[in-house]
């Protein structure tokens, strides 16, 4: 086989067969085959597409390039969830003890943040002495013993996935959406879960800005699942405004625990329990989603989940008073409200800007080392719809630098749109993508 | 300006500016852009395309990526001829005599032959002492004297071309029309012609096989020499048989001084004159391609071209004897004929094979270091239409060797395909393009 034929055959809209798609793959991340050569291949693939089968072809190997986690040790099926990210997105920390407190091992493999959408792993070491650094064996001990165990990523996860994304980064050819739903799917076939529920955001602050290419990338990735024998469920859900009410590490756990305790917003509750219906419905333990979202509702009327939140985080190191007293959650000691500059409703939320002015705040990365602050971050007080009068509180920063809460007050006055006509509230959920198509919710 | 912004443009199928396509080739000859943005680049150039103007850009940015002769010393309009290679291909011997003995200069740059098409500059050598590697003084010398002056390439002759053709064979971005046009005009434009006469051949033996392609190419041709400010004339020729009868260095120059002699065969004389008519057009010296060709019959009948030719072998170092006397020219010592396995017409001459037959003898390079035996070659007998019987010869084979003799036989029978029923004969030339369109000839 000749990598030259190979990316002819692609110029030339030809279909790929699963071994030349792993020959590329291993060729490419052993170096044996040279950038020049995969770029090319790359700039054929945005331009003629890849098919379903390709794809998945193409994510398998990928997954197959490094080590692929080995669940086997953990009885019962496991479901694993990945957000495609946004601001304020806080479920897997709502929605991991609800599951998990029902007997279905969740069994996580987490990323820290980068840019302003922040990672698991960071809010979760809010928790004084909390690790996410344990042992494979204490990891599968504790999922088999209390059904929950959240781990930080291996470096040796789909080492071609790292090396591909790079190349394409510098080539111009990130934007195919086989390539974006094959970077994605590939770390989670290797993250070794039976079964994949996937919040795929469609909005201003999400990956995706309209609903048709959340979409397609949803359509795109239960596909790779399907075909790579990992049932797979795609959730589409609004990002056109944080979700939730709070912004930031140790701020986004404590909405997340207030939720458990039955009194968090709206929005992050719907959420939450769609995506954990989905994960209950993919383990088997219900025959519906709709079944599933009444023993979730179950789980928090009768605080098993808040017990299981504090049982996970006790098992790996953390203080699982936090749980049952959260205002113990260090915030930012400079407490300031931005206020709306007229009056009017809510029109547009730049949910970007949102996320940078906490980025700003040091609740973000801006490179891969960049230290971040826990306890600085956002309250949003009004959202999208909302009747807002002149000088009434728009959100409050939580900040411990006052040079740094000028900058991001800025950010957050130039997010919000407010104007004189009412508008409408975007939808919680707009869809579900199986194997079987789409079912509109909103 | 980025380069990843470029290739960018060109993925969305954006036309790109003069500036932009100037860094691209500057900053890829310095080495700034590296080898997988480029590729990238060149395979969405091959999927989306270029348009005229981006591509005459594209083709002066690569011929000021080095050297540019500079012939402003020479007096008169200077016309170079350029041949897209052929098996027998010896128009550049015939006719660049024919037009210097009119007065109009010939300023050649030539390359040495690959494959097994063969370079004027080989053959050339066939004349005892004549040497191509002459001082520019020298050469700008000659061409003021007698008109005609033959030198060989030099090496930062469109350095932009060179690194980029490497590229090209690697990442299968070869067959596109923009990019091959290019590469041939960027060395035409950087030997500093002012008029250029494209022969593009067509058939088996031709880079295009099929008429469209070659009708394609010689339109790109012309529009970037037109809109580089050269008048640019494409005569679209046979190749689906060697040109004339002889293949072969030695054998080559015997059939162009047999021409000069008012002895050679047609095709080679009408395919020479066209040419050479349209170079007399460019350099202002006739007012019709047909008046053209009526003085340079006349150059033959009157012997001034042959002189002209002697003059020339002269000034370079040759021995002009050989030019009277063309028997003395050296050639294979075994002479073989290779006969019909059986009765028909000759429906199909495989000319690639011709050519690979002659390579084989040792008249072609295999590497560019290969040693070539300019003594070698075939006499070629039965022609497309032929009426053949069986034992007739086909071809004759000069050769040196018994072992490669044996071997060229087995291509060259492979090459005829004779068959019961009579074909018509190709002919010798099907169009004329030019800046206002394309004339039908054939």
């Amino acid at each position: 086989m000749q990598m030259y034929d190979l990316i002819n055959k692609k110029k030339n809209k030809g279909e790929l067969s699963k071994e030349e798609i792993e020959y590329i793959i291993e060729g490419y991340t052993k170096g044996d085959i040279p950038d020049y050569q995969m770029s090319a291949f790359l700039m054929a693939v945005c331009l003629n597409k890849m098919t379903h089968e390709e794809t998945a072809n193409f994510t398998v190997a990928m997954a197959e390039s490094g080590d692929i986690l080995d669940l086997s040790a953990i009885h019962g099926v496991k479901v694993d969830k990945h957000s495609t990210g946004g601001v304020g997105d806080k479920t897997s920390l709502v929605l991991s003890p609800m599951v998990a407190s029902l007997g279905i091992p969740v069994a996580k493999m987490s990323g820290r943040g980068l840019g302003h959408t922040g990672g698991t792993i960071d809010k979760l070491e809010s928790f004084p002495g909390f690790s996410t650094v344990i042992s494979s064996e204490q990891f599968i001990d504790n999922i088999n013993e209390i059904k929950l165990a959240i781990v930080g990523q291996t470096a040796n996860l789909a080492p071609a996935d790292k090396k591909i994304y790079a190349l394409r980064d510098v080539t111009a050819t990130v934007d195919n959406m086989s390539l974006i739903a094959s970077s994605i799917m590939s770390k989670k076939i290797a993250s070794g879960a039976d079964v994949i529920v996937l919040d795929v955001k469609t909005g201003s602050g999400a990956f995706m800005k309209s609903y048709e290419d959340s979409l397609a990338l949803a359509n795109e990735m239960v596909q790779i699942g399907t075909l790579a024998g990992k049932p797979t469920y795609a959730v589409i859900t609004d990002m056109n405004q944080p979700l939730g009410r709070a912004v930031g590490n140790a701020l986004e756990v404590k909405e997340a625990i207030e939720t458990l305790y039955g009194k968090g917003p709206d929005d992050l509750l719907e959420v939450s329990i769609t995506l954990a219906s989905y994960m209950l419905l993919g383990a088997g333990r219900v025959e519906s989603a709709k079944e599933g979202k009444e023993l979730l509702l179950e789980t928090i009327k009768n605080k098993t989940a808040l017990d299981k939140m504090a049982e996970f985080i006790h098992a790996q190191g953390g203080d699982s008073e936090f749980v049952y007293n959260p205002e113990l959650l260090k915030t930012g000691t400079i407490h300031y409200d931005v206020k709306s500059p007229s009056d009017g409703y809510v029109n547009e939320i730049k949910t970007d800007e949102i996320g940078m002015a906490s980025l700003i705040l040091g609740g973000g990365r801006e490179t891969k080392d960049s230290k971040i602050d826990l306890s600085v971050g956002i309250i949003i007080h009004k959202k999208l719809g909302d009747k807002v009068s002149k000088n009434e509180t728009l959100a409050t920063l939580y900040a411990n630098d006052d040079t740094k809460r000028k900058e991001a007050k800025k950010r957050l006055l130039n997010a919000y749109v407010i104007s004189k006509e009412k508008s409408n509230r975007p939808p919680y959920i707009y869809s579900v993508v199986t194997k079987d198509g789409v079912k509109e919710i909103r």
